[in-house]
């Protein structure tokens, strides 16, 4: 089941999410910054944020796939006005009336849920580092919004950036025809074709560089994406996700345990999920002009439709692969926050912070498309950029070092479970 | 006479050179190692550079231009094998015999000239900070080859790179045609288009990322292109080049000195010539995505042949282009490199840094498309790169304080001179 052609579509999905958040430059005015205690939104308030732009897996989390800037352009200049409530103001208004359940659309259990998630995670992080996330909550006066909250210069982390995004916009027919080639459910048949369609698109992305050069880097982003038919019910549907981990020094404990809790999350879902999805992030993370994996791996999807397995069955795939996120990472990190290190294992971590930079900036399509699109927000795609990054001329590890053991593995993927 | 379509030439120039790179990836046993001042060729010998890949300017430098990767596949696959000496070998034997002078060929002449000024520049810098260049010389079998000189962790500067490389090789009749759009001469008549020809590329890159975040960052590149006829006789030929300068901190004084320096340089030889190349540098050098210049600009010009100015006229301008550089920088160098300094300025320069960082991998199109090239030498493309840069989420300089003012200038290109 896994694609043969990821590539095209993430890049297709990316161009479109970088020309909508082009238009969606966030004014001063629009944003406010509190501290993550008091980030509960007062009732029945829409917190939107800009789009979080967070690199790549920040569009991808949000899910707008398969059309090209072009198509986009006519969602922003062809809009279809609607004298009927926006998805949005539905959504919105049933919030305020009768809360978020378990019955509830999967658009609001979703955005219910990141949200939930993120302050657990904001939560974990700032008890290990003992200092608080800035927070950025941004609205879209076209319905949606986010919060974006970045630690920088903590005790532990040099920098770490959790955002999350809800997003309700419009999509032309020339997208909706796109769209459907890749899920069919987008329309009922094809004699009755919408001139347009609402959507929403809500995710999660996360990014933490750690201090100590024995702790990994971690990157994680879980997103949903659905078309809603006229009468507000859902029309086609997918989630995408993933969690990648990047250490300086290797610990196979470390690769060993992060792993076998994504395999854990997957098999508990599908058994052949962790397979495809590990191979998936090893072919997507890889630095190909290093001729070497960006870290250590994870797993990598997308497009986990109907055809995949039964929604309610991704969601719980979704929540658990989140969820899962804090209970490993943060044993590893307090195995490697306080270990002692010298100069030269510190040198060695900005070599490989260095590549990491690479990886986002070079090959990581969607900061790449955002960072060209004029009017894009750069803060929020380059949110993912370490504090500090070394590039030496000609750097190679001693032969037998750890140093060299680390790229030997990222030259040659393991298979850790 | 500015080009109005530099880009789209560039970009098909540097997709030529990056495929011919990628098949020349230098062996360790071509390559060796020492000091610059023992640097001098062995008499009759041909250094040879892989390519000096020096991120895009390495590839304008080597003026391959107006052809598509697959027109270069031709090259390499379907080269045709001459059993009369090949252009090298000719220039090898006179070399060997004759020597090099006025009356010799340009090929030959702007080999020898960067060359010298390789050396000039290295000696120049290893004065100013006390530390010597680590010297590579590569060969390539094919003909020509190359030195790449770079100053690591100095006392003055955090990395400084020099790079000459001189190239041979073989144009095919599809490339030629492509070629002959923007220079006429390349051959005699319409009616006369041969199967292939010869092609010589040289030039100069230098790079170099000072200590102290009052001495600013220096990029140079010139180069020099053209085709042989049969006979071994120039065809087509064209200059281009350029030199920029990048401060963390604005010193007026250092702005005009360096635009006034180029501008004396240009008005020497064309009066429009500064006008024009100091707009081309602001326009080629933007970090769009910042929605700021580089630095504070320099000049930049390309194709610079037989319908703009006499070869003699135009070398003479390279010539003198080139010499300037160290009377310039170097000046520049010793009012700046001792100047007491910040923990705070220091932290500026290296998030401006960053900024360099991401203009190299996200604008620089010889850099990304080279990275983007399966066995392209890494190494020498990130030569480029500083030795630190650092990123941090939202900062903002202070209104109305030194960095504000730089970013401000950065925003809005000046007038120096």
């Amino acid at each position: 089941m896994t694609s043969p052609r990821p590539t095209l579509r993430l890049l297709a999905r990316c161009k479109l999410r970088t020309q909508l958040s082009s238009q969606t430059t966030i004014s001063p005015s629009r944003t406010s910054r509190r501290a993550i205690s008091s980030s509960t939104p007062p009732p029945g308030a829409s917190h939107q944020v800009p789009i979080p732009l967070s690199r790549y897996l920040g569009w991808a989390a949000l899910g707008l796939l398969g059309t090209t800037p072009l198509v986009y352009k006519m969602v922003i200049e062809d809009a279809v006005k609607l004298d009927s409530p926006t998805l949005a103001e539905r959504d919105e208004q049933t919030k305020r009336e009768q809360g978020v359940t378990e019955a509830s659309h999967m658009r609001l259990r979703m955005e219910k849920f990141v949200k939930e998630q993120q302050k657990e995670i904001v939560r974990a992080l700032e008890q290990l580092d003992g200092t608080p996330f800035q927070v950025d909550e941004w609205q879209r006066k076209e319905g949606g919004g986010g919060v974006t909250c970045v630690l920088q210069e903590g005790k532990v982390f040099e920098k770490a950036g959790v955002g999350v995004s809800v997003v309700y916009g419009t999509l032309p027919k020339p997208a909706i025809l796109k769209m459907r080639a890749n899920h069919k459910n987008l329309v009922d048949s094809d004699d009755a074709i919408p001139d347009s369609l609402e959507f929403f698109a809500a995710g999660l992305s996360l990014i933490a560089h750690p201090r100590n050069p024995m702790a990994p880097t971690v990157h994680l982003n879980y997103r949903y994406f659905e078309t809603a038919k006229p009468d507000g019910s859902s029309g086609a549907w997918w989630f995408g996700g993933g969690s990648d981990l990047t250490p300086s020094y290797l610990f196979e404990e470390d690769a060993i345990q992060f792993h076998k809790s994504l395999k854990e999350v997957c098999d508990a879902h599908d058994k052949n999920y962790y397979t495809r999805f590990k191979r998936w992030c090893d072919e997507y993370f890889y630095n190909k002009h290093r001729g070497e994996s960006r870290g250590i791996g994870g797993i990598f999807f997308d497009d986990l439709d109907e055809t995949v397995k039964d929604k309610e069955d991704t969601f719980a795939f979704i929540q658990d692969g989140l969820k899962s996120f804090v209970p490993t990472y943060i044993p590893i990190m307090n195995r490697r926050k306080d270990m002692p290190f010298t100069d030269k294992e510190k040198e060695w971590q900005q070599l490989r912070r260095g590549k990491y930079v690479e990886f986002n900036l070079v090959h990581d399509r969607g900061t790449a498309f955002g960072l060209n699109t004029p009017g894009a927000r750069v803060e929020s795609i380059l949110m993912s950029m370490p504090l500090t990054a070394s590039w030496k001329y000609m750097h190679e590890p001693e032969p037998n070092s750890r140093e060299a053991r680390l790229v030997e593995v990222l030259k040659n993927p393991k298979e850790w479970v």
